[in-house]
């Protein structure tokens, strides 16, 4: 049975790292699995989209539709991106036959202060519009089915937390 | 060898009938397929996309992003789609391995006079804007893989040209 499974989080909370993780964990049990990044999805668009709601809503859209597309034939999606609207998580469940969300909840001082890709800093500096926690909302999901902790945890804790619910949820055999 | 395999063409010129014909006859012959209608993808967006010039654009990016996804996992993908503009079409050649463009050349006068889904009409009533072949350009394709004539030819000799080009290229076997 596929199914989709999206990190959704701010910037720097994590999705990136737990969703490669949690991609090599599943095809090492012999699913077929596709990692979809939303900021390389993006680049596909080449210039089409920018990060005024709208066009986040359409990339989100554009994820989501892949995502369901793929599970149709038995291939997993994992998903990394932010999707901060709830509108947008919303169709993703009522779209996706089997949608798993993570929440990847990590304050925002300590995202900022990983700054791995050096956005945060961009975004104080005024380069970059529209950023997800500063001049943009990232409305916090009310019913994710798993939340990570990624400013205590461990990437090890994170990744066995979403891998013992998948196979709870039969998503998964039981290793 | 999986492939991407595009029906574009005004409304009413046939893309809808000869994509589904194409889907059972690959199907067929053992091979997993995906058919892809740009009208009915675009509904997944909800009202998110209109039909300016950029939003069909996306729509065709989202479109051809899904296919070289599905390519890659071994899916055939069929995708019926005005794709009016031919940088969306330079597009999917540059980003989908194995993309095979089939130009429904219809002439307006036919392709209105068939008029199936009565849009035609509306257009002229001027209850649909931007309206392919009317108020919005249709760039014929410069260099597509095939042409079928579907004022001129029956549906089963272009279903045949089309399974001719693909044995030829070797993305289907001889039958």
């Amino acid at each position: 049975m596929a199914f989709t499974l999206w990190f959704t989080g701010i910037s720097g909370s994590g999705k990136s790292t737990l969703s490669q993780r949690l991609c090599d964990a599943i095809a090492a049990r012999g699913l077929t699995v596709e990692r979809l990044d939303g900021d390389i999805v993006r680049k596909e668009y080449a210039g089409l989209l920018g990060y005024e709601e709208k066009d986040r809503r359409i990339n989100i859209r554009c994820l989501g539709f892949v995502s369901s597309t793929l599970n149709r034939h038995g291939i997993v999606s994992i998903v990394s991106a932010i999707a901060p609207y709830r509108v947008s998580r919303a169709q993703n469940r009522e779209k996706i036959e089997n949608y798993i969300e993570v929440f990847c909840d990590c304050p925002f001082e300590v995202a900022a202060a990983r700054d791995a890709k050096l956005l945060y800093a961009r975004a104080r500096r005024g380069e970059i519009a529209n950023f997800t926690g500063l001049t943009s909302p990232y409305e916090c999901p009310e019913c994710p089915d798993i939340v990570v902790h990624t400013d205590t945890e461990s990437v090890d804790e994170s990744v066995r937390a979403v891998l013992e619910h998948l196979e709870r949820c039969r998503y998964l055999a039981p290793k």
